[in-house]
């Protein structure tokens, strides 16, 4: 992107399956493709951002879990990127980059507290409060996986992917449209795909995913008050849930939440990325050394 | 209190049953007889700072609902204390206050992420998240007592006091007591009594105000991830109730979480006020302008 933040170059690669620093080194080669494509010299690019499913330390970037990805939590990610590239790299958690790359669009632009879910394989939330993104004190603010509803949160069986994520995660949705015994899909596309063929069944599971997704913002709601929730996520972004979220969400009294899909789909993280390395650009160029920047870690 | 927030003078009165502007008097008067007391000259005190229970707005300081003091949400209280005092007066939420107040205890002051959770009549939480007082977008950010925890969130009988309030608060606790059929507390203080003498029946009410206490923290804990959460309130810091949160916590999986007990106890939100008060002092008259205060509204 330019200094503008407006795009001059892209290109999508699936995640090196063996992780690790062969990530940094596709990494590198990419920028150099695209670079290349775009008639850019590397030496000019002056800043980066890498989006990171995972816990990414606030104070240093550094990747504290990374479930997905191999080994991505045993280096320090962005200094190797930024002696391999040679410019700096910010790391954040994907699903901040998506809320915050949610928050410049449209009206949004003015809003202080918004909290962006995104429901997918997993389920995560970035979060704005104050105008700031908030990470914990581990970095593990938004990680909704985590909430006690749905079903028993005593049960230990739910503790690794969390007792939420394990009643509305795609393995869930498949496996309970199946339970109903009427189809069985092969994966949530399939589920999907039902609902378009108005299957019952389907139709049931969706409904009780937008119900549990609507507790999910009610209890958001009670800690974090936000103006506004964005729905994303391959699942969150569908209208079906969205319809069925603001359904429930009346039925549990929540009458003044403003629940809206993403306006950027999958490219909420992406523009939030964008966002952040310009707004970050733009500090060193323009500002003074600040005692609490609003941007997470930065090597290199 | 002082520049350097050192306790000068006090009083303690219930506040006026008839509500309003008559607390506004009675405040006047207070401070009147403070000041006389400690030799102060009224005119010589610069700042004030007004906890209040209920939802303040952030950006103006008025009181937008106060469901235990009749009339103090019509009027704007901050400019009228102003008027009658001659000094400005700052309004906050009382237990955000006592998160302030809590934070300045011991070790916690370098601590950018702490919830400070009030267990008494109903409950309440205060948030302290990247360092600053997190208020939400209408002042209602810590308002746990609608999580949709402990009772079906869909049976709108709850929604008035709140889903999560209905089955923990105080009225719940004495209600469950005597619905064991032992014992009939005449309040909460009766249940603790009984619980001090070895009742099974009280033992097992407060095992399972801890048990839901618990519940809240994990969610509190997977949507903000703060370093620290302190208990308060007449029953949130009992010591039986500590250790039974922390004893659920394990059940939880909450193996990392610092749960401690209010160091301030009744003078969480005093100690905060004042922390408050001087902090907006000491910016007027030491820094420049900021954009961004971390205090809230003040007027006057």
């Amino acid at each position: 992107a330019d200094l503008f933040g407006d795009l001059i170059g892209e290109a999508t690669e699936s995640t090196h399956p063996a992780g690790g620093r062969h990530i940094i080194a596709q990494i590198d080669g990419m920028v150099r493709v695209i670079a290349a494509k775009a008639g850019l010299d590397v030496a000019r690019i002056r800043r980066g951002a890498l989006g990171s499913p995972g816990v990414v330390q606030p104070a240093t970037g550094h990747i504290l879990y990374a479930p997905n990805i191999p080994g991505f939590d045993t280096f320090d990610v962005a200094e190797a990127l930024a002696v391999r590239l040679g410019f700096p790299v910010v790391i954040e958690n994907d699903v901040n980059l998506a809320a915050l790359g949610e928050r410049r669009q449209g009206d949004r632009h003015g809003v202080g507290n918004l909290a962006f879910i995104a429901l997918g394989t997993g389920i995560g939330m970035g979060i704005v409060a104050n105008g700031q993104l908030l990470r914990g004190a581990r970095g593990a603010a938004g990680e909704i996986a985590y909430l006690p509803l749905g079903g028993d949160p005593f049960d230990s069986r739910g503790f690794t992917l969390g007792t939420f994520e394990t009643v509305i995660g795609s393995v869930a949705i498949v496996e309970r449209c199946r339970g109903l015994g009427v189809a069985a899909p092969a994966d949530v596309r399939g589920v999907f795909d039902l609902l378009a063929q108005g299957d019952a069944a389907a139709a049931m599971v969706i409904d009780e995913v937008a119900r549990l997704l609507a507790q999910a913002i009610v209890a958001v709601r009670a800690v974090l008050d936000p103006e506004i929730v964005v729905l994303g996520g391959s699942i969150g972004s569908r209208q079906e849930v969205l319809e069925g979220v603001r359904r429930y969400g009346l039925r549990l009294g929540d009458r003044e939440l403003v629940v809206e899909s993403s306006l950027l789909g999958s490219r909420a993280a992406l523009i939030g990325a964008i966002g952040l390395a310009t707004d970050l650009l733009h500090h060193e160029l323009f500002e003074p050394p600040r005692s609490a920047p609003e941007a997470g870690a930065v090597a290199g």
